[in-house]
């Protein structure tokens, strides 16, 4: 019985910022040991990460333990005026994400706020959003903490420049 | 070609608040006719709406065109002194929700804030979400009118009563 469940001791923790973003793709921060059963629950297939820094040990345990393929594609943060976010690396993320033979997948950063949110808001113009609507999924994660660069970021990417790798076979 | 599409030129517009819930469940403010196009491509089975209000005429010719299913589970907003939701509301309208048969379903109140986000709450409950993630999920919705008399509904609402009224053979 279902009910049964709720007697368990240990409550589920999805990492900060999770959220389901389409059928498949989940979002969040970096997840920790606690989330890891959490996840589990996913049955995830792939882990895609944007951050720099090699992965740790007990993250790297958890992907061999149940399967997940990891994707990483460091990227650093959108602070002006020093760094830009790579157009070219987004698109061939794009191409992990969208790619059913992946899924289900997580997406995530450090905050999950702005780079996993860059994603998010290009993946969303891919799938026609309005700008309005991308914007205010960006700040909905983001929060308190929007960068401008990054909405500029986002409203500047070419969708046509991610579809040339992406492999509509696998959609 | 799917970047063919880009050149189209309507953007989809998801209503204020739109938010994959779980797989095949989404939550959303009021839909608009603006919003229509967008709510098509959703291929919804069924919408749930806490409004206590007649549907407008608008909207339930979108229904009718799309043969989507209304349910109407009409709440108040949970303001002290005055008000309080029901429990065996939020329980029958969980039962809908979790029943795969109306499957793909939208829930939606007026702002998506308040009445959506207890549901939607309480659904977390009943996935043993932990109540910080809980209460996180909640406030980004919410954000910036969180009432603690929401979140302190859920955190009362006993999943167990929720569990007698839920048919599982559907889930």
């Amino acid at each position: 019985v279902p009910g049964d469940s709720l007697s368990y001791p240990e409550d589920l923790c999805p990492p900060d910022n999770f959220n389901m973003v389409s059928t498949w793709i989940y979002r969040s921060s970096f997840p920790k040991k606690k989330n890891f059963s959490f996840l589990k629950k996913l049955g995830l297939k792939s882990i895609l990460t944007l951050i720099l820094e090699d992965y740790p040990d007990q993250n790297m345990k958890f992907l061999k333990e149940n399967n997940v393929t990891l994707f990483q594609f460091g990227i650093a943060g959108n602070k002006e005026p020093f760094v830009q976010i790579p157009d070219d690396k987004i698109s061939a993320a794009l191409a992990v994400l969208l790619d059913r033979r992946n899924h289900p997948i997580l997406i995530h950063c450090n905050k999950g706020k702005h780079r996993t949110g860059c994603l998010i808001g290009c993946l969303r113009k891919l799938q026609q959003w309005s700008h309005t609507s991308i914007f205010d999924e960006y700040r909905r994660f983001s929060h308190p903490k929007s960068r401008s660069m990054d909405q500029q970021f986002i409203e500047l990417f070419d969708g046509r420049e991610a579809w040339k790798v992406i492999d509509p076979k696998w959609i």
